[in-house]
């Protein structure tokens, strides 16, 4: 599988280029709007060609899939770009700036007869697949309740645009709700139906939140309380369920690391739920490596990327009116 | 010091009136709004008088001071006649069924010179005396936010009104909001601002909610999320404060009981925090007596009891018009 990527960034080095190639892809090129950026990440990265025009580097290279790990204003014209193109696309979250966007992003990749993928990691982890195991076998009966601890201290080398940036899709909200959301939706199998939020700026945001706070309902009755932050140096991540029969408590789970401890608390008492600890992206690779030879779906889908978009873009609508607000999944 | 209990109730036979006596108070009466319940009750804790009619107790056995633990709604007309009477008063939670009403009390006491407290028992704990202490000396730097878990399984043998009767002040935010709204501002030393939240009917609730969750901002920029219900059979309690220098982990905390488990994370790394295990409500007492006789407040005056129905007010009135809502104090 002969891979672009658009987007010379801290992920694909971090993670996803190691992920692409362990599961067999080859790494073409790579896109950066610096061409010195471009080459210098290509020659760092061991990538043939390092570009700055994007017609350019689609129309070459004979690519079958392109990830696209830009700033999130870029996400819909690349991605329409690949798309028209012939490409795959796994795109990074959020999809796009608007859930609009993103419905048009994903109803031209099925029109085009490509997969597209979002790269949510977390349904990706060992930990989170036993817990969606555990709830779907009924282990903790009926939900009630689930509360998301996502709040981090963003690492140093990612302040940025993160942090000062709305054009780029700067906050919090955009960064992390959407995974809070995806796995909440993985977990219960359902998806939010309105949101109340709070958002602040608490030491790092600079025109844009770096921390909010929200309840989300679900059409089984449960409720969600979800805690984003890019500035608490001192909180693990965690992921609690509770239900009629039992709880699961999982700490140290919201992560890109297959890393954590899962709790189920039931009426027996206490047991640790293994899980395994390959890595999330290569699962994610591997899931859609499949997909493009027609076996299986990509691990988060284009409608899953379209649905972690829309519970954000509520929980942002709710901070800024103050109104509780349904969720807007534009139709899909 | 001689006490009239006001109100025939779990609360005072399962606490209070092993409290009162063992700060040395003498319990001369009880009233129940059945005659039949007041001397049954009287019997079986050894106190004197059981009674139907608040005037003839309040004008007989020459009381010092009252325990009102009635229904909700009943609280205001029987603290005002107390109050008239020259009696201290000592007032379950919430105090009234508004926030006028309880105004009105507080100030009633204060101008007819007796002592008015809230039987706000969390804030008596070692646990949170420890935790507002490792706050107050800094020890986790600036608060950024707290999370408040406050979910259990109603005990059957308090099943009743709580479940299903509005008008006695039933339902989760009454009962348990005002507990946490005493509890944050107890530990942060400062009131909370406005409120988002959304409550639920999920299984026990009957024309009240058992369930809610809210998120609050603080004057200094904290953000506090908090988790109330009657349905959660499998969740433990607990309460993290998360701050630029640290965080507080308490598990099992907001409880009766003087149980639990404190958790201090620094860049040292953790630290378990020791606490006195003390009955709570021993503490408030000795605190109530110690006011009467002129020396320092109780635990939890009027003004705490106001404000905590405040927030709880504030927390109802989010959750039923999905806006977020200011909270009102009533002037304090």
């Amino acid at each position: 599988m002969r891979w672009g990527l658009i987007g010379a960034s801290n992920i694909a080095a971090g993670h996803m280029i190691g992920a692409i190639r362990g599961a067999g892809g080859d790494i073409r090129s790579v896109l950066s709007s610096s061409a010195d950026r471009a080459k210098s990440y290509a020659a760092e990265h061991g990538i043939a060609h390092g570009c700055d025009d994007l017609d350019a580097m689609l129309a070459a290279d004979d690519l079958d899939a392109v990830y696209i790990s830009t700033t999130n204003e870029k996400h819909f014209a690349q991605a329409m770009a690949a798309i028209a193109m012939g490409k795959h696309v796994l795109c990074e979250k959020p999809l796009a700036m608007s859930v609009a966007d993103a419905v048009t992003m994903v109803h031209a990749a099925d029109a085009a007869g490509v997969v597209f993928g979002t790269n949510h990691h977390l349904r990706n982890a060992g930990s989170h697949l036993a817990i969606r195991e555990a709830v779907a076998a009924g282990r903790i009966g009926d939900v009630l309740s689930v509360r998301v601890f996502h709040a981090v201290y963003l690492p140093p080398f990612l302040h940025g645009w993160r942090l000062d940036n709305p054009g780029a899709g700067g906050g919090v909200i955009p960064d992390i709700v959407v995974h809070d959301a995806d796995t909440v939706r993985f977990h219960l199998g359902e998806d939010p139906v309105d949101v109340v939020a709070i958002d602040a700026a608490s030491g790092l945001g600079q025109g844009v939140e770096d921390s909010c706070m929200s309840v989300w309902t679900m059409p089984s009755g449960a409720m969600v309380m979800a805690h984003e932050s890019f500035t608490h140096a001192y909180a693990q991540t965690g992921l609690e369920i509770y239900g009629t029969k039992g709880a699961i408590i999982a700490r140290n789970v919201m992560t890109q690391r297959p890393i954590g401890q899962i709790t189920l608390r039931t009426a027996s008492g206490e047991e640790e739920i293994g899980f395994s600890d390959h890595n999330l992206y290569a699962r994610a690779l591997d899931h859609f490596h499949a997909a493009i030879k027609g076996q299986g779906r990509p691990s988060a889908d284009g409608i899953d990327g379209i649905k972690s978009l829309a519970v954000a873009a509520a929980v942002a609508k709710a901070a800024k009116t103050g109104q509780r607000t349904a969720v807007d999944y534009g139709g899909v």
